[in-house]
This record gives C-alpha cells, sequence and structure tokens, in this order.
C-alpha cells in the first residue's frame, strides 16, 4: 500500500504544499495515473520517444559535451548558444518528472550519467555555466540583459527541485544550491542589483527556498523581481525584457512572451510565499490584459515575429503568429500557480485551453517532431522539425508532458479540487492526512461525460470541487451523485468551481454529464485578423480545416454558412484516433481571380461559391499529414 | 529662351537617354515647372524646409563630423551607425536635384561644403567610407554581407551623378570615379568575387558608365548583380540579402523589400544597356509576383517588420505593414526604369499609385517629420518622426520630391509620353531635336480632368501619348483636340497608351477627361487581412478614416454598408485642402464586449451597429493631426 510517505514521493510539480498565502495545495506527479487513450499514449510516447531522443540530440549537438569540456575532460570550441545548457537541464527535469511516474533503471542511470557531467563542470565557487568556461570566464555576469547566464541556473534549480522530488537523490540539488549560493554572494542583499534579461531563476530560487526553507533563496527572487523597471535601468528599459517598468507597475503583457510568462511565473511564486498584495495585483492585472486583449483562441500568447513578442491590443495576426509553444508552457505553468493562490477555475480554465490547443500542437502525434511556432492559418509551409538550434521548445514540451498528472487535483482544508478531467486513478492525501483514492472515467476531451469513482475513502466529511469547464452551459449540465440527480449544486456563485460535500464512501459516484455541443466562437471585433470569421470548438478542443480532408476545394477557400449544423465522425491522424467535425459548407472560387489583386467590389455574390464538404479536425492534431493549406478561423458565409 | 544645352543641363533622374535598350527617353528633372497646387507646395516644402533642416540632422548627429574626422580634422569617435554615409549622401543628391531646378546660392553653397568635407575623407587610393578608417581600416571589405560598406559607395555615386548634372561641377563627381575605381580594382572581372548586402551600388554605377562611357563601370554593375545566389554563397545565401538563387532564377519579391526594389532598379539598368533577356526576364517574373501577391492597395511593399520584408504572397497585414518609406521609393524607382525600357503604361500605373499613397505619407504635410513604416491601420500610436537614427527613409524622400518634375514625361522616336498629370509646363526636346514647349492645366489628383496645351511647336507631325490611367474607366473617359471630340483614339490595344499624332501647332489644345468616381475596392480572397473588408479610391488616390474625424465612433469600429453613396466635401488639414469622402454609414457596438475576446457568433446582427456620418481622407494626409485610430480597409455591412 501506498504510504504518506511514497504520496509526497514524486512531489508536486510547483511545491506549493506548504507556501502560506495558497487557498489550494498542489498533490504529487505520481498520485495520479492517467490511464486514458487521450493523454496515455502521448505519456508514453513522452517516455519512450521523445525523452529518449531528446538527450540523443543533446549529445550529437555538443550540449552534453559543453559540460565534458567545461571539466577538462575534452578539449575543443563551446558547441551551439550560449545558453544551450538550459535545455540540458529542462531534459533532467522532464526525465526526473518521468522518473517520479515510473520505474526506468536505464532512463535513471541515464540521468545520474548526464548529472554527473553537469556536477564535475561546476567551478569550486558553485559557478556553472559551460559557456562562461576558460577565454570566457572573465565575461561572467557582465551582460546580464542577454547572455541568459541566470536564466541557465533556473532551469538548473527547476531541474534540481524536479529530480531530488522524484528520486530522493541530491545529486544535481546539491550543485543547485552551490550555484544559488554563489548569486546570492554576488546578487543578494545590499550587494550588487541584478537579474537576467530572460527570466526563469525566479521560480527556480523559490522552490529551492521551498525545499530546504532557507529564506535567502526567496529573497533572491524578490530582488531578481525588483531588479526590473529601474531609473537608470540595469537591463536596458525595454519592454522586451520586462524591464520598462517595475513590476508592480505593469499591466500589459508586453515584449518577449515567454519572458513575461515566466515572469509572472515567478511573481506569483513570490505571492504564494509572501502574500505580496501589490504583486498579486499586479498578476491580476496581467492576466485580465492577456485574457481579453491578448490570447489566441487556442490559449497561445505572443503575437509576433519580432521580438517573439506580444503584440497590441487585439493584435492576434493568423498566418503569422508567432505562439511560441513556451509561452503556452509559460501560460500553464502561471495558470497553474495563479490556480493554487487563488482556487478559481478561472485559471485552470485557461491553462486547460492552452494545454490542449496550444502546447500539444507543438508536438507530433508521434512525439519526434516540435512546432517553435504554432500560426492558425498556414499555406502548407511551416512544419516540425526534429530540434532547433535554439531548443528550448522541445525539453519545455517533454516537462510538462512528463509531469501532467500533478496538474489534475489540488486539496483544500474542505477536500478535493478535480481541476482536469482524463481516465486516471487518485490516491490523495487530504490535508487532514488521510488518504483518498479515486478514480475517473470519461472519454474527455470527447465528451463531458465524466464518472469520479471513490475506491476508498476515510469516513469523513469532505468536499469534492468540481470545475465546470468555461466551454460548458453549466445550464444544460447534470450533476449526480450515486444516480441521484444532485444539478441543483451546478448553480451557485459564478466563477467558483461546484462543491459536493458529505462524508464520502467507497464506492460513491459522481457523475457530471457537459453536453458538448459545435461552439462556433467569434472574435471581438477589434480583432481585425478575424473579422467576418468563426472559429470552431467543442468541449476543450478547437478546430481548424486541413488540406488533407479536402480535395475538392483550397483549405483557404472554405467558408462557413451561418446556420451550418455539424456531425461528429471518427478520423485517424497517424493512428491517432480524433472525433472530427463534420458538415455540408461552401468554398469560395479564386481561381478566377488570379491574377488581380484588387478589384471594385461586387458584394457577396453566391456564384462565388459552390458546395464543399467539410472536415474540421482538432488543431493539436494539424500538420501530422501531407503539408498543405490549414486554418482556424473560417470565413462565415451570411445567408442570403 | 532656353537652349538645347540648358534643357539637358539638370538631366535626367535616370539617365536612359543615351541607354541602347530602353523604348523611351527621359527628360530632364528642370524640363518641367510643377506649378499645381497639389505637388507645388510641396515641392516648396522640400526646398525650403525638409532639405535644410535635413542637413541641420546630419550636423547634429555628427554624420558630417564622421567626414571630418575621417580626413583628421577632429577627433574623437565615429558617430551612428556604420552607414550613415549614405544619409550625407541622399541628402547632397536631394540638394543636387533642387538646385537642378532652383537656383539657390546658398543651398549650393551648403553643397559645396559638405561636398568639400566628403571629399577630404577620401584615401589616396579612392577609398572613402568613414566609419572604415583609423582602427577599423583592416575590416574593410570583411564582411560584405553587413557592413554596407558598397552600399554607401552606390548613394555617392548617385549623389555625385546628380551633382554633376544639375550644377555641372565636378567634385564629388570625380571622388566618385576615384571610388568606383577602387572597387573595380578589387571586385573588378577575375578578381574578388563581391557585392553588398544591401544592393544600391548597381545603379549608381551604370550611372557613372552613363556619364563616361567606361564600360568598366557597367561591367562592374553586372558582376555584383552575379554575385548573388552563388554556391558556395558569398552572402550568407539568405533571401534577406536576395542571395539564395541567382537574380535570372528569382521569382519572388523576398527578404528585405528596401534592397530587393534597389537589386532590380540596378538589373533594370543593366538591361536598359545590354538588353541582357535574362535579366529582363528575371524583372517581368518579379514584377508580376509584386504586383499580383505582395503590393499593398497604396502601393507599399513589405509586409513583415522581422527582416523588414516582403511576406508570402498575399501576406498583406494592416496594422503591422512594414511599408517601409524607402521600399516605395525603390519602386518608383524601379518601375520608372521599367517604364522607360518597355514604354507600357502598368509601370508609370505602379508608380503614380506608390507616389502618391506609400511614398508621400511618409512625410508630413509640414515637410518635417517622417514614417518609416506605414501600417494601413493604427491605433494611434504611431507617428512621424523628426529624424530617425537609421535615417535613410528621410533624405530620400527628399531626393524624389526634389527631382520629381523628372517623372512626368519621356520621348519616344514617334513623340512625347505623358506619364503624369499635374498643372505645370515644360520644354521637351523631341529626339528629331527640335524642343516643343507645352502646358498641362488640372487638379488632379482631384480632377481627371487635364488640359495640354501647346505653347510652341517646330510645325512637326509628332505624337503625344498619352497614359489613361489604371483607376479610370476608358469606356466613361472623354478626349478632345481642339475642342473636337477625339474619344475614338482613347480605344485602343488594352494595357497601350493612346497616341494623338498631328501636326502640332502652337495653341493646340488636348482636353482629356477621366470620370473620377469613388471606387470600393476589394481584395483578392486569400489577403485574409482584407477579409469581408473594402478599401476606397478616388483617382489615384487611396483613402483611409482617421478619428480625428470621427467624434461618435471609434474609427475601427466603421463599417460602410454595401450600398454607400459618398459625397465629395473639401477640408483643411493643417493647411493642405483635401478632398474628402462624405457618407452616412454605420459603426458597430463593442463597447458592451470588452471584457470578452471570444464569444459564442451570433451572426450580424441590426442592433448591434448605429449610424454614423463617414469622413475619408486621402491615406497620405493621416497622422497629420491629433492622433487617433486610422484604418484604411473599412468592414463592409451587408444588407439585410
Amino acid at each position: 500500500m501506498t504510504t504518506s510517505d511514497d504520496l509526497k514521493k514524486g512531489g508536486p510539480v510547483v511545491d506549493m504544499s506548504g507556501s502560506p498565502c495558497c487557498t489550494l495545495m498542489p498533490v504529487s506527479v505520481n498520485a495520479v495515473q492517467i490511464t486514458d487513450a487521450f493523454w496515455w499514449p502521448r505519456i508514453l510516447a513522452n517516455r519512450e520517444v521523445t525523452i529518449p531522443s531528446q538527450l540523443e540530440h543533446c549529445r550529437k549537438t555538443g550540449r552534453i559535451d559543453n559540460f565534458r569540456r567545461a571539466s577538462g575532460k575534452i578539449n575543443g570550441d563551446f558547441q551551439g548558444i550560449y545558453f544551450n545548457d538550459s535545455d540540458v537541464y529542462k531534459w533532467a527535469e522532464a526525465a526526473s518528472w518521468s522518473l517520479a511516474s515510473f520505474s526506468d533503471p536505464h532512463l535513471d542511470a541515464e540521468l545520474d550519467s548526464v548529472i554527473s557531467e553537469v556536477v564535475a563542470a561546476q567551478e569550486a565557487d558553485g559557478y556553472l555555466n559551460t559557456y562562461f568556461t576558460f577565454e570566457r570566464k572573465p565575461d561572467r555576469f557582465k551582460n546580464l540583459k542577454d547572455m541568459h547566464e541566470i536564466y541557465c541556473a533556473g532551469h538548473l534549480f527547476q531541474a534540481a527541485s524536479a529530480h531530488f522530488r522524484a528520486t530522493g537523490k541530491r545529486s544535481l540539488l546539491d550543485a543547485a544550491y552551490r550555484l544559488a549560493d554563489h548569486l546570492y554572494e554576488i546578487f543578494g542583499p545590499g550587494k550588487r542589483v541584478g537579474a537576467c534579461g530572460h527570466e526563469e531563476a525566479e521560480m527556480g530560487l523559490v522552490e529551492l527556498y521551498r525545499i530546504d526553507g532557507d529564506r535567502r533563496y526567496l529573497d533572491l527572487a524578490r530582488l531578481m523581481i525588483e531588479a526590473r523597471g529601474r531609473k537608470p535601468s540595469i537591463l536596458g528599459g525595454s519592454p522586451y525584457h520586462q524591464d520598462h517598468a517595475p513590476f508592480t507597475e505593469q499591466k500589459e503583457m508586453i515584449g518577449h512572451a515567454v519572458r513575461h510568462m515566466y515572469l509572472c511565473c515567478g511573481a506569483a511564486d513570490v505571492v504564494a510565499e509572501t502574500g505580496d498584495s501589490g504583486y498579486l495585483l499586479a498578476l491580476d492585472a496581467l492576466w485580465t490584459n492577456f485574457t481579453q486583449r491578448k490570447m489566441y483562441v487556442t490559449g497561445g500568447a505572443g503575437s509576433r515575429w519580432e521580438g517573439e513578442a506580444f503584440g497590441a491590443d487585439y493584435e492576434l495576426p493568423n498566418e503569422r503568429a508567432y505562439t511560441e509553444t513556451c509561452a503556452a508552457i509559460g501560460s500553464v505553468m502561471w495558470n497553474w500557480r495563479m490556480l493554487q493562490l487563488t482556487g478559481l477555475p478561472q485559471f485552470a480554465d485557461v491553462m486547460e485551453l492552452a494545454l490542449y490547443n496550444a502546447v500539444l500542437p507543438g508536438l507530433s502525434l508521434d512525439g519526434t517532431r516540435y512546432f517553435y511556432q504554432n500560426p492558425l492559418a498556414d499555406r502548407g509551409t511551416h512544419r516540425r522539425e526534429e530540434w532547433f538550434g535554439c531548443a528550448c521548445c522541445p525539453p519545455n514540451v517533454a516537462r510538462l508532458l512528463a509531469s501532467l498528472s500533478g496538474y489534475f487535483y489540488s486539496t483544500s482544508p474542505d477536500g478535493i479540487y478535480v481541476h482536469l478531467y482524463a481516465t486516471s486513478s487518485a490516491r490523495i492525501e487530504l490535508q487532514s492526512g488521510v488518504t483518498i483514492a479515486l478514480r475517473q472515467e470519461t472519454d474527455y476531451p470527447w465528451s463531458g461525460d465524466v464518472t469520479i469513482t471513490v475506491d476508498s475513502a476515510p469516513g469523513e466529511v469532505f468536499s469534492v470541487f468540481l470545475r465546470i469547464p468555461f466551454w460548458a452551459n453549466e445550464d444544460e449540465a447534470m450533476l449526480f451523485v450515486n444516480g441521484v440527480d444532485a444539478t441543483d449544486a451546478l448553480h451557485g456563485e459564478p466563477g467558483r468551481n461546484r462543491a459536493l460535500r458529505r462524508n464520502w464512501k467507497a464506492g460513491d459516484v459522481i457523475r457530471l454529464v457537459l453536453p458538448m455541443p459545435v461552439e462556433v466562437i467569434e472574435s471581438h471585433s477589434r480583432v481585425s485578423s478575424n473579422h467576418g470569421r468563426v472559429a470552431l470548438q467543442r468541449g476543450p478542443l478547437v478546430y481548424c480545416v486541413e488540406q488533407s480532408d479536402h480535395s475538392s476545394a483550397d483549405a483557404w477557400d472554405l467558408a462557413l454558412p451561418e446556420d451550418t449544423d455539424f456531425k461528429l465522425d471518427r478520423l485517424e491522424i497517424d493512428g491517432h484516433a480524433v472525433i472530427a467535425l463534420k458538415a455540408d459548407a461552401v468554398a469560395s472560387q479564386t481561381e478566377d481571380r488570379q491574377e488581380t489583386l484588387y478589384a471594385p467590389y461586387h458584394g457577396t455574390d453566391e456564384k462565388e461559391f459552390i458546395g464543399a464538404a467539410i472536415t474540421a479536425i482538432p488543431y493539436y492534431a494539424w500538420a501530422n499529414r501531407e503539408a498543405g493549406p490549414m486554418q482556424v478561423w473560417l470565413p462565415v458565409k451570411r445567408d442570403g
């Protein structure tokens, strides 16, 4: 039987379990076993294909050799980009989370071997960054704005925390503390004011604080946040680096999208430990700006290629969407922290949206190829690649998938929060100290019919808090407990989870039925890219049309009549089953206009359209077949 | 009386008058005096405000001092960006063209003074670039891809040619030949293969060839074009530098927009001298790609901020349009050369479109502030600036405005070609050697009613070739010669100019009447940015709506019902009179949706619109009043 200690081993993705200012407490990644048909094959591919192949890429591209060079084991030049250490750390984090859930002696040994190379490269004073060795040693911490030194350290801190929690080993953790101590000596209170041009270390430092309780690391994280937006500036003063204003005065998601997401993660971590209300208000303003002005319908973030950056309010181009996979992962990480801070389902909603529609597209269905950018429309030229020179996204996806089970539940003094739905089993320690076992059975995300069975319970009164996802119509949802209608419990204060409170016993069954119609979505009228267009969503999934399913028309010519009826149809894409949306729609005729870019407006004329059977597939599954046009936002063909 | 030699002094903008493979022969910039209400105030402001203030900016920002430093007159560091010499050369070209048309002893002296600084900075071997002096001398021609050395030389060649033609002085020209000879020694036949990452020198070299007939300069221009797209590459092989393929294999406008435009100018110049059919076919393919896939409705070029680059086919974002002023000027320059090569009015059409709607917006109405980028939609944040660190655009506009009179006419063995319309007078030497004087009277671009009066003529049979602009409906146009209907002459082979051939005598009057209705324009359906939107054009002018004229609705909420009737109304913008388009239209109501980025589609509902009086102004005139939203492409509100 799993003991309380076993449950804690593995640990939460972000260990806010002892954070004094959190509403919720996370559960360990190995407390939940996902066994469904949707996520489980992805998690398995992550473990069997993605993680091993990423280590091979790290080896082939000199990322491991850089550590061997730094420790004097080999000669030669530093290989690749100056921030490449971070990819190794992110891979180590992914491997660690995988080991938290799955025993894998081979991976454990590989990880130990990588860690030994990392540790060997650390200098006596704790410094660790393979780029700034030998001839570049004099340049250490000279260019904080550009050189990602502290960023790399942050990824080491996160990897080390994960490794320690997953395996109980301190090999990487001790190195992390040595480096953190070194940073503290340089950038600690009363010393040099400094932070990295690319945020990341802030959240890593808070994680180190959470493990050993040494407040220096928390203080350093806060100092690094406070280092931004100073006059005179220490990072150049640009919005690109979120250095245009102090964090507490930031109201708009701006500049490099991943950086701003990571900054918000770090600030949320500080709030969790300190309750800083200035930070919390800024996070609230930033989240509101993001979700009401700058978030793609997929949950993706970052509108501009130049600067990998957020755009202006409502600037959400489709074909040239940047929507870096890492930015969506940053959104998941930030929203997860906001969820633990507040318990509010709006954060789980945005997290789920990004997870299915902005993170998952970043990885091919077979787990071997990656998107860096995730456009919402394409002519067939944007394809996933096996690796990148700047390879931040691949191991970022891997670490998220490997720790996905940690995002399903939290606890509060009142009971258990259910954030995500998938067939899975879980053993969760309540805050009273007793453990309950429960199971989810559902075809989510294809169906909103979810059964939660209590397999063992201590005979204690507690609540099960259910998230009614943003996409569901609460008025049409149904809820049953042990077959008895409990739908009334669904009607409560808007924006809150729905609680079922009772003395739960083994065999108790909750059934939540969320109808999942096809939703036709429009944008705010200021989103000029989507003018006269609609997107299709069903449940948590955003859909797209891809050329592979359309032989008689270009996928960019497909349009939706206003009163389109959809049929659900099962489709296989690279061996992966999806529910497609099919309809009789139309295609505009463009062939006769090939030579005219501009022409007199003639209104919308019936004869410009022909009937076209339309098949929409989940956006996450696009670009897994032959290359061709794809679009998420379909033009509407108005009646009459 | 002006003699034939006087007419030649000033010279054509691009001296294709002796080019063996041109259909047309340009006329001198000082052969035409523009006196209208539209251009003349701009030309005057260019001469009185823009050109003097640009010299001040060059002085204040160290651009002149860089030459003084290079010649050892002063100490200190090089100031600004490594290509800043080019701004001084472009200013010198602008000043030269201004002197060609207007006697101005003060400007002449200022120019001589600048030239003396330039010449003093030239080294004994002919090398001239103030960045690569002293400590950077060893780096000369080491990094052709990035450092703009040969680009700067090209601007010297153009400035020197203009200065020589305008003033007869050889001071700058001799320096240009010394530098060209130096380049020939390094990059000439059988020597090092080289070209600049930023094209420009090619056309400058051909101009030097045209002045003294020394074929080495033409050969070097061609070698530089041939240096692109080689395997192995000498410029990195990227489309950004048009180095992905040999010029003759290029079919798509790609990469940095100004660079590709300038490359096409250089190639067209080579065609003019050599008749190279490979180059001509490539130019034709590139022009077709530009005008059918990548040109903004304004004639602007360059869709992407990243790389200041062309986008994919049909990728024409509005708010994030880059549309650099220099790229539009590049299009004017390229189309001018194509027009001389072929005599075909399609090139004058694109040139005119860019001139009014993509170049002119780059300069404030008062001649003091500049746009680098020219978006077609804006929230009020994009404003003209007095100068830029990278100041390519300001003197580029100045040199074009100063030489505008040179773009109005050409001659052929058959007679005179009229490319542009504006109230003006001209003395033009026919290819037979005789001179005719003529006058245009018109309110163009506000009216399409143009009267051309022959003031003196030699009593010789020749043709007057009239361009019927692309925006005019030939079937509704009228033509009269001495009051007698000659409309039949308007009906001829599509895509050709219309010829009036007779023994023209003093007092003969041609009247061309082109109705100028408001045109509602749509894009090709693949231009997703303009889906469901229309633009307004009247005559050669593209219109926009700007917040200044709309108090009851946000300019981005304005929409056009399908059957909108427009009234013309005179409006003053910063003292400049325009004809505005007024109509009863609608505004969508967005206020109730401020907090919802995505919502279920509800169709187009009447109550979402309110009536709104709409006022459209010429796009070139935007951003001359208080900052506010602006858009060119207006949503269509369909009936019913």
